[in-house]
């Protein structure tokens, strides 16, 4: 039983991991160098594949700032300091990044035979991005299953697993430690400075995260505030 | 009114080309470097994105060569001689290959804020490709629709436009020529020898599909089997 692991080195995709794991899959796992700024999320990701002992972890580059419109990506653009108030789609969005990501871990599913595909995101704590909600996973879903070989010519579907879509990160937390994962083996940060921010958008919610699940966070940061 | 075309230098992504700019859509052409064993094709996608007159023409690495599995990028399989007969699923099949383009596509126009993507897809001379049935256009439009921010927040949809889906590739020949397109302008052979082989898959569909629409293909070949 194969399942591809959309692992970016984040604590969503993670906990992902070790579910999979968890449940007895072989995992492939696949993360992304697609421009961002730092590497640091992709030396997590190794070392998260290396630990939970996955079968393969393919590294993919994708030009994904070719076109840029994300701070994340353009040069151009500073990351912003974050503001867990603001309901606006914040300017780390990379366009459509879930469906290529998606897409290409159908290719890798066809390609290894695995239907299982899992994905950490959740629309409860979304930030807004459209990629991360119910509907879009679910049409994703059908569009695998109508886009691949695996699926229509040897009706062996692919499902995407989404299994945090309605769930806090707090709740994500408390699952990663009953899967006896260390949190320091995550990186969130959008910045790759030898210790994390503490400011950005994605700290705060990981930080936040963490203080609802009345858990202290061991990642060291530069910055808590209060 | 802008229009992303995922143009491949091969003839059914540039008649795709020449329509969408006959529409007056100001064109941004996409093409993928995905481990090809020749870059023959991207050369012709460079020089007819050139000729066409478009926006922009972006060319974006994308190794789907890392999980092989198929002729056309992995090296240890050869690309085998056609057989226009045959039913099966030919190896030069690149898994989800259409699907990982259309996301790609789909991140491109989000950026460039464009509504249309044109793909030169057809299911009838299909070869057995899965990704070029009108079921998975449409079940990607749909997860485009729901996995955009231009679509969702700004309800700007976005539409794929498959324009000879229903088409023979005589008749897309016949297209192009109205639009004054010089066939010799596109490479189909599976090789990226100086002049077409003549006996690949795509050669043998491409020199039936001429023989089929009354013309004589302007483009040189080494082999014509008669």
């Amino acid at each position: 039983m194969k399942a591809i692991v959309l692992l970016s080195g984040g604590l969503d995709s993670a906990v992902a991991l070790y579910l999979a794991k968890s449940k007895g899959y072989e995992v492939y796992a696949l993360s992304f160098s697609y421009g961002q700024k730092h590497t640091k999320e992709l030396e997590f990701a190794a070392n998260l594949a290396k630990k939970a002992g996955v079968k393969e972890h393919k590294i993919v580059n994708l030009a994904l700032n070719s076109w840029g419109g994300c701070s994340l990506t353009d040069d151009s653009m500073d990351v912003h300091d974050g503001d867990t108030e603001s309901t606006e789609i914040p300017n780390t969005y990379v366009p459509a990044r879930n469906m290529v990501f998606l897409s290409v871990a159908a290719s890798y599913a066809e390609a290894t035979k695995a239907q299982d595909i899992f994905i950490g995101v959740s629309q409860v704590d979304y930030s807004g991005y459209v990629d991360c909600r119910q509907e879009f996973i679910d049409s994703m879903e059908k569009a695998i299953n109508q886009g691949t070989e695996l699926a229509v010519e040897q009706k062996k579907p692919i499902m995407i697993h989404a299994p945090f879509i309605n769930m806090t990160k707090a709740e994500e937390i408390k699952i990663g430690l009953e899967l006896g994962m260390n949190f320091a083996d995550t990186w969130t940060c959008y910045k790759g400075d030898d210790k994390a921010c503490g400011v950005c958008d994605s700290c705060l919610l990981r930080l936040k995260a963490f203080e609802e699940a009345g858990i202290s966070d061991p990642l060291e940061y530069q910055i808590i505030k209060k």
